[in-house]
């Protein structure tokens, strides 16, 4: 649980920012070297290296060195554990508020049956 | 766009934190005072406070002081904000995982084809 929970700490902290999402989406359409993922942005190497180094920390990329190519690829189970989070938030409200409109639904019907008799 | 990235920004760096998801689970459930929020916590007051304002920041959450008391309610929209854009990434992938899984078959289709041959 304390896995998880650090699991999604490392995951969404690593979303909060608009380039590492924009290299999460950049590596959804395959794999790419650090140079093609630098490619879209103004941005000095040693400032990307370090976007790769915490998108990497939180197991939502891994990367493996080739010669002089470091090559990154998306891991999708940690994308999906942050999303199955939120998804599962999202069927509680929905649930709750269901119940709160069938509740609504009733008293309304209740009241309009007391204004017939 | 730039204050879509920047609410995204906001919306994971608040949920990169164990106690802020746990309110937030909490809030699901509906509208809580601070104090009610406070209660599952071994923490002190301020540091309590500063959760919920990162929350407040975010937008995920918002609140209303009624004489000493502070109530706060979750905000689903900013959470639904979120969750679409893992969302949108999932599909992503997925739709380029069922078109190389496509191709993969054509390739062999078209091999085995050629063995008949």
């Amino acid at each position: 649980m304390e896995n998880y929970q650090s699991a999604l700490d490392t995951a969404f902290h690593a979303l909060a920012d608009p380039t590492r999402r924009a290299m999460i989406a950049r590596l959804i359409e395959g794999p790419a070297s650090v140079k093609e993922l630098a490619e879209p942005f103004e941005m000095g190497l040693p400032s990307l290296l370090k976007h790769v180094k915490v998108l990497e920390a939180s197991g939502l990329i891994n990367s493996e060195k080739t010669g002089r190519v470091r090559t990154c690829r998306l891991v999708p189970t940690q994308l999906a554990a942050a999303e199955d989070w939120l998804n599962e938030q999202r069927a509680i409200w929905e649930a709750r508020t269901d119940r709160l409109a069938a509740f609504a639904e009733n008293q309304h019907a209740s009241e309009t049956n007391n204004d017939v008799e």
